[in-house]
């Protein structure tokens, strides 16, 4: 209940404040981030090219970097607009899409790791554990791993994100069945969603454009990553039960995932959200 | 309704004609203009490589030059096919994304006015005010600005609108919750549409894609600028109309304007359309 | 009845598979072909820099080529990618998109079919008559042409298709209001679909991915290639029994294709699947 307060806060501020969120992402989910920016109440704007990310990040309240269908001369800018916003203290995101699958990808993930300070990352739990530097199972863009409810797994994967997050001092968001988000202090799960939303591309983009949004409103970087995750499985699982007739499928639910953030408000996430916070072990 | 009716005489021939409408426009809002498109019954068509672009544009009954995600290759195919359309003497549409909010942007803007001849300029107050010179307050891609009920900042915007028109010989749409569009001869104002649109990504951009549109008709540029926004007016507020129960939003209502426009009929227009016309002073 | 059995169990096979298919595609249409191969079961991937192409397609099941905005860059990714799923025997789909509108891309094309060993190719019936070799009548990236109900046309263009399959040893898919596949030696006609689907962008390309998720099932391109092109159709022309009102229109539609796809199952096909199937003359 504290928790889902204080998202409905930060929701609040993000309206009243209209955050412009720079994007350097990709070209398959784009409209889609575009659209649940503004719906969540932020302003998007996607540049990429070398001659102007570092103005129009400075203009922005925060950076989302996703690297779904990255290339040379984006990976270029990702890294410009990158610096400039840590030199302004623009908080980043990151979601290294597809992490793991190919050595272009696990590369430039770590490489933005390295040279940029990073607000967040968010990604499924083969791309986290990827970045961590574990050995992970991969598909493509989909997490082949996931984190079932046997509660070992659970167990490790809190773990993994808890040290994760200790060791490069950014808060770390798995996002799945169960979504663990962690700044390395506290640890939150949190059990809304629906399993239809996998069949969905780009869901976990837009969560990731979510939690850029909320970080715009530059309060908490933690609360903007829970904020954004907990806004993203409230959206699919209303939108899921929306669905309706024979022919309710995956094109429905897109639209609906867009209808409800529009419409999410303190009555919402009071009722919906299903978050547990602990402690992190030292 | 002497305005209404001769939209209706030019969207009669835009589904009779079916123009094809060449478009280098962003990847963040490009499905939707193409969707758009094809829905006022024109064919789209989106090339944007050097090797093509002037044997693309060739074949086309109008250019849609859109900046909103520009780089240095597509600034460059921009102006071949530009100069292309020209010498074809093919009318050219210029929506000018984000214009003062890099100087990328600004710049690249004022070099394809410099180096082309445009049929239409559309783009929001702050994108024109840009172009016309006068220093404005942009947010992205967004406007900070708008046309507000105050009488004395619409007078200002439509002067503006005029001055500009008449100086560089091409007819200005500058669209907002008043629609301002005038070759510098005779001005428009639309009071068609709904703030929500504002929360619908590439809403401006599909407004330009209509006005490439009726463009392709090649009848009358003014007429076509003036069609492009009536109708992408009166299809957000339809479509505003049309969203049903709690979770009606923003993606239901970008679904909707789709919808609209495919079903756009004389009957629509004439019962719809908030046209006021008058002529400019000297 | 039998044809629709047989694509009934390679539905199966995809959803238990749920193959990875790799696509080089367009930034029009490329959500929509993420979505809709989700939606059959199998799993999209979009990478399309050369540093990754190779590994990439060293994952997935099928590649999809799709030339809808080509450009220098990406055009050396798709001959890359191409050439490793050639060695790793990983089947191509190739979608022309506008060949014959512009040298390029008919150059392009071309290229594509000379250099790699090709699965399938769809297309309408213009880009298969130009990379046939028959000057052919486009309009951008649709057909002008089309086959119509007239019985020469339809024979003709069966004769091409039988001709042009047996000399490169490819499955040709040729699709319009009656659609063409055969791979030489057994040509099916399908008359499923509804013509307002020309009126949504990509339907071509989602036929291609669909195609393209079957072909990742790795069992029989000619069937691959039917199973796609009548999944197409179905979910085309129950989209269109579905709108609704006075309002519903192309923007509904393509929800409504995605959700069907998402729905499709055996009393679908068996109740729907409209197939011709004939053996060729040698």
């Amino acid at each position: 209940m504290e928790a889902c307060k204080k998202i409905i806060g930060l929701l609040n501020t993000v309206k009243e404040k209209n955050p412009l969120v720079h994007h350097l992402t990709n070209y398959v989910t784009v409209n889609d981030c575009a659209n649940i920016t503004l719906a969540i109440g932020a302003s998007p704007v996607m540049a990429d090219d070398i001659n102007e990310v570092t103005d129009m990040v400075s203009l922005a309240s925060s950076l989302v970097i996703n690297i779904g269908t990255l290339n040379e001369r984006t990976v270029e800018s990702m890294l410009a607009a990158g610096k400039r916003a840590n030199e302004l203290n623009i908080p980043i995101i990151i979601d290294p899409v597809g992490a793991g699958a190919t050595a272009y990808r696990t590369e430039t993930a770590k490489r933005l790791m390295d040279e940029l300070e990073i607000a967040v990352i968010r990604g499924n739990l083969s791309e986290i554990k990827t970045l961590y530097g574990i050995k992970a199972q991969t598909k493509g863009v989909d997490s082949s791993e996931d984190i079932s409810s046997s509660q070992d797994e659970l167990e490790n994967a809190k773990e993994l994100a808890v040290d994760f997050a200790k060791k490069i001092n950014t808060v770390i968001a798995i996002t799945g069945v169960i979504d663990i988000i962690t700044d390395g202090r506290t640890l939150y799960t949190v059990e809304n969603g629906h399993k239809i939303m996998s069949k969905v591309t780009g869901t976990g983009c837009m969560c990731t454009s979510l939690i850029g949004s909320y970080l715009g409103a530059r309060e908490n970087n933690l609360l903007a990553a829970l904020s954004g995750v907990v806004s993203m499985g409230i959206a699919g699982e209303i939108a899921y039960e929306n669905l309706s007739g024979n022919y309710g499928g995956t094109g429905s639910l897109k639209v609906g995932i867009l209808d409800v953030i529009f419409n999410l408000n303190e009555e919402v996430i009071m009722k919906r959200g299903k978050i547990n916070e602990e402690c992190c072990k030292l």
